[in-house]
């Protein structure tokens, strides 16, 4: 269910062979407030350039946002500059925001995006979720209720993701009624617990954006907000760790006992990164020395012969040397498709939980042929 | 052929289910000259911290290194210190040098190497280079004669290869005459040339260990030495490079237009990483939007509307512009497995050139089930 006043529509365009949408408009009925952080990547999409300069001017008088997938409309040139702020014209005479994925470098097919925007149909918040697909094997879409507000957030991602900032595209809408500086702060904050703490490959996004619309319809701005925020944000980040292409494990990754929780971030991300570490968790291989081996190459302080490491439960580091289980006992920890890993590094009080997939055939096959 | 003076030995222990042996000797009749460069991973296994400690109080008292395969003898605590210590002690009373390679936190079978140490038998390069083989398809061995020296490398490496310092382990043996610190620097400044342009997968391992010795046998130390040592070590290198572990596709990436050798290479080294990069490469796809992608996020200045990519002589990215040359011009530019990539950045005097290999379901197989 929609926040008050907030629609979407979506349009059938053709691109994708499954009869998804390709094309999606999201409308508040009032301006909203509008809050934003995108990929650092200096090879940034036309959009993401376009929101940036956007929120920049206007804020607080954001109407409508545009979504199409199939098309990055990255490293297309002025041409690509010129087609991003015509699909946002197309949308209405306010100020719209516009998220693009899909390949890079291929001119946007501007015909079939237009012709779609005259064809726009209704739609839930599943089908809105639907057309941003790509690689995804499903829809990702979280919903809230807290003291009178309400709160949608829908996702797309499975490749190319990683820190900062580490998504392709999501976006929350939310008639509670929240200042502009306060809603980019909360997301900033509930951005380093969620979208910075998932990584599949290690690849960040040209068009990495993570929007927020508050359109203050509710009247309300109850106390803990934020928090629902975080709660909106780290569980759509996990459906797109979870969902990685290809991916036959969801893995969990907690560390602790580093200097601060910016460094377990980082430690956690080189560990959830690593080809290795990704391909033994496919291979039900619990062979933990690539995780350690993976955590020394961090550039993250810690001493090697304090490191212990849980997996699911099954201890098979204590002060840095081998527990050695026996097989049988790794067999049986591995099993499981969900893998939890703890690893505790010594005495510091930082401390971060990650959340990332395995690395699999499948995953090659996917990216062997994206374009095909 | 053996530069004068060196000879090596090596020993079946039956570990390798292809007959390979696991262990080697080489040995020089006099005491050597040696430097060495190392992992920077701060799980650094027991023969590098063993050898560090070595050369740093006996760089020209060194008689011989002894290698192992099937275990690298990392996190194995206080045990993995003196099963090392014990390895070296077993081969003579001098300074002996260590190398391991196999897998991380598993004790060291040292029955079997002990067992192995009492039947040696004299070995050629070629056998020598494949008792350090683990994943490797093929042998590294590499020679040159140059004014009377000769210079003899070996290396191994298929996986876990990333700067800094990207291999396993290599070494490289002559009997040239060379003051203990000048083959230092010679080593590191060759070391950039060469194991610091190559990738794999981004995994630094616990064991990498580069070693030169020198035992001065030939009386020689003609001018040009260090041109050979860049020489044999970047021959050396591109092999592990396109040997990677799966590899179908064999890479070379030229750099240039940035504003140092540092940060082309710095550039080259994250898009050579780039699992999206390295599949679309296996899947025969000229997906350079991925290149830009990665080069993007490697942190290195560049202007994305200067880029200009060349893939095997097809130009595909011109003033940061797609050239769209179609698709017949680009399945001929992917037909080879030999990839020629050139991305040119801007104005700046920077260059690089760095080698890798492509990303394939091979590398997953191997990966998702090394121990077993």
């Amino acid at each position: 269910m929609f926040p008050q006043g907030f629609s979407a529509q979506v349009a059938r365009c053709g691109l994708k062979n499954n009869g998804d949408p390709e094309l999606a408009v999201v409308r508040s009925q009032t301006p909203c407030r509008a809050a934003g952080v995108f990929t650092t990547n200096r090879v940034a999409a036309a959009p993401v350039r376009y929101c940036q300069a956007l929120l920049a001017r206007a804020n607080d008088l954001v109407t409508a946002v545009v979504i199409n997938s199939k098309n990055a409309n990255a490293v297309t040139g002025p041409q690509g500059d010129r087609d991003c702020a015509r699909l946002a014209s197309l949308v209405d005479d306010g100020d719209v925001l516009t998220m693009s994925t899909g390949v890079i470098g291929q001119p946007m097919p501007m015909a079939v995006y237009e012709k779609g925007l005259q064809e726009l149909q209704e739609a839930d918040a599943e089908l809105l979720a639907r057309a941003m697909m790509t690689t995804d094997t499903h829809s990702k879409v979280v919903s809230r209720e807290f003291q009178g507000t309400r709160w949608l957030g829908v996702a797309k991602g499975a490749g190319m993701i990683h820190p900062d900032m580490a998504t392709l595209l999501a976006l929350v809408v939310t008639d509670a009624d929240i200042p502009a500086a306060e809603l980019q702060q909360a997301l900033q904050e509930a951005n380093h617990l969620s979208f910075q703490c998932i990584t599949v490959d290690g690849d960040t996004s040209t068009n990495d954006s993570l929007l927020v619309l508050a359109n203050g319809v509710s009247g309300k701005a109850p106390a803990g907000w934020t928090q629902v925020l975080q709660e909106v944000l780290i569980e759509l980040a996990r459906m797109v760790a979870f969902d990685g292409e290809g991916a036959s494990h969801r893995v969990t990754l907690h560390v602790s006992g580093v200097e601060s929780d910016a460094a377990a971030r980082t430690l956690g991300r080189v560990v959830l990164t690593s080809p290795l570490v990704k391909t033994a968790i496919a291979g039900k291989d619990a062979n933990w020395g690539r995780i350690l081996a993976a955590a020394g190459r961090s550039g993250v302080a810690f001493a090697p012969e304090q490191a212990a490491l849980w997996w699911n439960d099954l201890q098979l580091l204590e002060a840095g040397a081998p527990t050695n289980p026996g097989s049988a006992a790794e067999s049986k920890a591995v099993e499981s498709p969900e893998v939890e890993l703890r690893l505790v590094l010594g005495q510091g009080l930082g401390k971060a939980t990650l959340w990332s997939c395995d690395l699999t055939h499948e995953y090659v096959s996917i990216n062997g042929d994206y374009r095909t």
